[in-house]
């Protein structure tokens, strides 16, 4: 165990207090990927598969000497490293240093033989990503998909307003809405897995050329591939003394545009849940207070969050473009910011995590949904009216409509009953309405959640398509 | 013609004065998708697809009709629907109502019926990018890739320093050296393209659920295909009033991503060009000027203008990113900053076409580089010494040819004749060397770029591949 | 005039089309300073103050000959200038060329003596920068902000809801609401104006050690404080080739505060013009669409626009950012990226001219204002209860009222009734309420908009405050 | 002490490992005011000044009860409030609840009374950052500011190639290049202090307007002003439920501001530090490493690092602009993003302090500065050249240098070779010499370092009127 133990709340960043502490489980396990404890188990893991592969090739490893390698690496820690670190100002150096003293004498010259730092450290950046990726990215958002599925699907003939400007546009159901955010989030997992597959390593030496290897090995090409095997890699296609920036760059674009779905799913709620809308709500516990001061408050306080980590966390993408740059065969401009990165996926999964739990205890209210839609009245069938008059030949339906609701405002009057003062305009809407629907305009301007085009059908579709997909990439998990 | 016209030097954006002027073609071009003109004539695409479709599924569509429908897309001018949005104020309603006026009177009533004002935008916004992307921002970056594995294969074999933190490291290939840009920006261009083709259209109507078609037609999903399929495209898979964002979205990342590549490519060449180094230089005119007031200069003012071009719009990425959010079934923040999208493209293009030009006359100082390998002297075969060391079993060879330098350092002996002066180096130098190049050291650490690794083999190989997938990519285009 | 003129529908910036056409005078008018016809203009001005001070300090400036100099910076058109730069490649050895031509010989050595181009074009930027901002930009906010004001008075009684997350937390005033605008906006209108008094010009040659004017003049700083005061302008603390960069650097940032300001101003109208909320409503023209396809719709696409110019042009400042970076006495990668500092400012006129209409044209509707407060109901005064509790020396009245809030949403109990129930709560409200307001509890919760602290009287000194401040403000410009 | 101990290598931002274990001493002292732990300890300063306010107002505050209302506060651990805050759902809540248990009974009423969670918080964010500013940011930014005015002195005279486009220019010395630093970096900390001293603070509740506090104080707005007093703050002009965002807002741009600067110097020493340039270097340990396998390297890595910080750290200004948005009076998007301010200020905490030490052991090369304006040659006197003849009467001077310098090029001649070979040249050369520097054109055109303008006065007045306004600043920390 280390010597380093701090208290959490002395920490900085607040990934290291407060949202550890909100998400202790799933942060103990990212820390296994993305601390810099991980950090130096998958330096080791990279050092040892190098190694391994150089006995290999000189014919002179054995079961015993493997298992030997093996427990040298799981005996170096942190502490150690960082001690020697304070030597040599080079952290691979001081790794590789403190690594060869747990190995048997006659294993030491092969030790980081052959690699520049950057390919140990790029390699097993790979590694940590692909990992944090496949063991708690992905199945994490697989779980906010699925709820997603759920609702859409339990949703799907739930009668909602749509709405286009906050305005009451024409309906929908929810599940239709929700079935949106199924569909986009669903598409950014299948991208997230396939990218999460193909990062990259290199033994490819100072500035990627296989200038050291070239001297070691008949054929450096297959021996960096025998390596990198060992991992699970593959080698990136050409290298400087870095493997090319732009493998683990479109994975965190991508994760930022899943980031950009959380964000907007957020949105919809918090605003869904305000005083005048209600027509949802976030769980909220019995001894849970909303404000210090106002003892009534109900807040949309996770959506909130949401957005707010949101917020704080996609502009950082442009440190992840700034960082494609690096001059000639490498300057180091790219080396501490690349570091953040893990503070980038942290920030994600703290709030996917907290849009799971919203998605897992979100209340319903179908009685405001449909509410809304009595109040909007017939002026949300102002479109189906104008379509059903240019259906019967009327081209000029939308202006006679729109001064029909103008009319309704001014007066007072329903929208049905303006309508029905117009003969002509009566009668094209009464037959219209019985070529397609079959009914009495009184009837359809009563019940306009009735005119809701495809919404069930498509949520349903959709619902299925990704749950379909998601199996799959559950497999591949 | 236009009323409107007005001296460019008029303009507040730099691209439609100082960078039209200097690239007239390409932008008159890229007029045709890009401006508000070229935005009316793809809106009006749509609206006859509609139309077409509409008519079709009526029965009524004859040659003749057909023939009339399409001669009154062509007649309408910006000039006219800017003049009729005074009045309606909604730009959709404008073009529809000036459209109408130029079509028989029995097809008035189909026209724009059951779309809302988005399935037109975004469905021309999808078609306006498609053919922005695959007839000009792709072509032009085949050029510049081509250009690049023109000199990779042609400067495989010259010799050149390869950096890192600005320092010497170990000895590369110029065309080594291209290659790193041949396969990354090669590889954006691959997914460039793919991209490009998947952007998607909708024709679902005011809030994506196909309230209004499902008045209109037996199956409404059918009839959006039809609609699209004769523009060459396919439907979103959820809709929203809005296409899914995301389809436009990571196509405008992947040109960031290769926006970033031509930067980082910018910045190599620039520095290259520097007063002490020298390795490389850009055309210049003989009567151009460097300097209004140090007649001496010549200044790679074209590298940096890439590099000043990629700050100014590579940041718009934000923008990109915060269009993800919408509320509800849309609200309307992004409109305006969606427009600014073609900015964007059009900065792209700038660029690229610069660094064409670059690439097209840059002049190769090979003695410059062999010059360079020469006075970094032995020294950048300290890693070479070290490797070798190990090679003979020797593990603290790092630390031995650390201590070497040093020593030459200080006392200003050649690296060489240090080792030299310790035998049981000398001894196990020579005893690698023996078998590996076959060589003394003498011979060997005289010419230090001979210790160049893979580095012509890579340049070929990758030059090859990539020359192959850009067949490819153009035959698609 | 100029030879190139361009239908406005072909350019690729919406600024140059669109925007223009939505802003034609305000354009115009930016267009004197950031056009590229204006910045021509500029450099002639420096050109010219250049000129002038070294005729005068050779002695042989009289009014003939000062006649004879302004005539020709008049003279030169952006026509022969860009014919010349097509020779030169060198925009202000082109400028000077031409310049040249249009002098009387004998002042022809001096002219550019001793300058560098960026002489020229930093202390160019610097008057345009301040001319656009004190002629166009602060007039324009200075208009918002007194419409603001005017609200703030107007309305500093109205009752409204008082919201945080959304939700209904405890009442003010709608002008309390809009007082917060005229104080922050305020501010930075006082910031901007002492920012745009304060950009530097320089005249300190090549890399800004007054290398040339050395040779030129005894005092070569005096020489530059002269030249600069014809123009208005002070010199830089320190020069390299460029200007310090902060001084507009801070100007940009203090906008793009502003931007934020209108941005969020604009998020608050557009939300109270939610179907559901209807507090306010932007002017809607009797002949205005608000749908193409849904004829009832009144959009609030006016805020709606704002907050999008804002998504547009507020991630620029990033680049603003990045061009702080310019290597050693200057590299040229902050020259086109500067260029776009236009479109910035034009982007940001653009929104604050459309902020002025909307306020211009604002309907306020107190009756839904006062219904809200009414829907509210008593819970609204949960604070209120509980800090009457705690006065009358009840320090759990949080926990009591917060229970009381929860047994009225779960019996359909009115809050004032459930409070009544519990007798010794009530007569501590009672005993509480008689000291303060000197009411019974039935009266004081029955009328929640009473319990406003102190918005009105806030509302009203903020609008006297920024009233003076702003009236100081108009007698700088 | 608490119960959370961690292993700092488990943390997960690198400013919690690494950079913790790299600036331990000025981190445990940031953590004082930015960490968790600090919150909670200021949260409570704000608690206490409200209650003690009240105890005032109500007449019975003693110096026994005061002491007992401050032992409180010293008390509570985060643990408590962290265990209580798993209750309550609620920060604030859980802090007045747990601070509660600590008081007498006697006072217990009056704690947190009249205020909202925000008035506390946003309180205690501009005591946090006041002090962090003024306690560790400032000093340390004083100290890299008395280092860079060190260095401008001791190197006013060296002489130095001025680069443009990183091609030799004209001569300057080093100190004035250095005064570059002083100037812009002075002028960051003279607003930083400024801005530092004007963080306000607020007590008017729930919304702002002062609806709980006037129900209990006569004049709620003079009982804020004696609330923060205690705190050594002023109230905000306006406040929603939040102090006006623009106070802190205008702090960090302008942190980020000198962020820029320090990269912009860190830029500019990492390129003098190329193998082919060499003018300065970095102290270097005699065991310290500078690659893995590459044992001769010294690398600029400390510049590196600066600037890859300011990479990491510079582009979440966006957050920071977009936490300018808060709707109504106020939503809690602004929350989770606003805790991340912590990070920023601590990363550029470790960017600064790493500039110290690079400057602190920063070893200057005249040889080599000297070296390379030998071999620049007389083509770097060009500009002087050209200046001579203008000087004589030649208006055409600008090119009659420019061919001079080519055909110098073209031949191999030197340039004063070639400017020798005209008569006419030659004459006027020599007599403008004669008239300013008294000088023969051989002796001028041979030591090219003496033309250097005023840049040794300006090094040294820059370095004393900044030292000057630094001793100020000193003053008021």
């Amino acid at each position: 165990m280390s010597s380093q133990e701090k208290s959490l709340y002395l920490n900085l960043s607040p990934l290291d207090h407060r949202y550890y502490l909100a998400n202790r489980e799933l942060f103990d396990e990212l820390s296994r990927y993305l601390s810099e404890q991980g950090n130096v188990w998958y330096l080791l893991r990279v050092e040892e598969a190098l190694l391994l592969t150089h006995l290999e090739e000189a014919g002179v490893l054995d079961p015993d000497l493997e298992r030997a390698v093996r427990k040298a690496a799981e005996e170096v820690t942190p502490d150690e490293v960082y001690e020697e670190e304070a030597q040599t100002q080079h952290n691979i150096r001081a790794l590789v240093n403190v690594y060869v003293r747990h190995l048997p004498e006659q294993v030491r010259p092969y030790v980081h033989l052959g690699a520049t730092s950057v390919d140990i450290m790029d390699t097993a950046a790979a590694l940590r990503y692909r990992d944090a990726m496949r063991r708690v990215v992905l199945p994490l958002l697989l779980q906010v998909e699925r709820r997603l599925i759920e609702l859409a699907e339990h949703e799907a003939e739930t009668p909602q307003v749509g709405r286009t400007h906050g305005q009451y546009a024409v309906p929908i159901t929810f599940g239709y809405a929700v079935a949106e955010y199924v569909s986009r989030l669903g598409k950014s997992i299948l991208r997230l897995e396939e990218l999460s597959r193909d990062l990259r390593g290199k033994l490819s030496g100072a500035v990627g050329a296989y200038n050291a290897t070239s001297l070691l090995v008949r054929d450096p090409r297959g021996f960096e591939r025998r390596v990198l095997s060992r991992l699970g890699l593959l080698p990136t296609d050409h290298a400087t003394q870095l493997v090319e920036p732009e493998y683990l760059l479109r994975l965190l674009l991508e994760l930022n545009v899943a980031f950009g779905i959380l964000a907007n799913l957020a949105d919809d709620l918090r605003h869904l849940q305000r005083s005048e809308i209600g027509e949802v709500q976030e769980a909220f516990g019995e001894k849970q207070v909303g404000s210090s001061t106002m003892p009534h408050k109900r807040n949309p306080w996770n959506s909130e969050h949401v957005k707010s980590l949101w917020k704080a966390f996609a502009p950082r993408v442009l440190t992840f473009y700034l960082d494609q740059i690096s001059e000639h065969q490498r300057d180091l401009t790219n080396s501490a910011s690349a570091r953040f990165v893990t503070e980038y996926v942290a920030g994600f999964v703290a709030a996917a995590e907290r849009m799971r739990r919203i998605l897992a205890g979100l209340k319903v209210h179908r009685d405001r949904m449909l509410q809304h839609l009595k109040e909007g009245g017939g002026a949300m069938l102002a479109e189906a009216a104008y379509v059903l008059l240019a259906r019967a030949g009327e081209w000029n339906g939308h202006e006679i409509v729109r001064r029909a609701t103008l009319e309704a405002e001014r007066t007072g009057k329903s929208f049905l009953q303006v309508l029905a003062e117009d003969r002509m305009v009566w009668e094209k809407l009464s037959s219209s309405l019985a070529e397609t629907v079959g009914e009495e305009p009184e009837t359809f301007f009563a019940e306009p959640w009735r005119y809701r085009g495809k919404a069930p059908e498509r949520a349903r579709e959709l619902a299925r398509e990704f749950s379909r997909l998601m199996d799959e990439i559950e497999e591949r998990l």
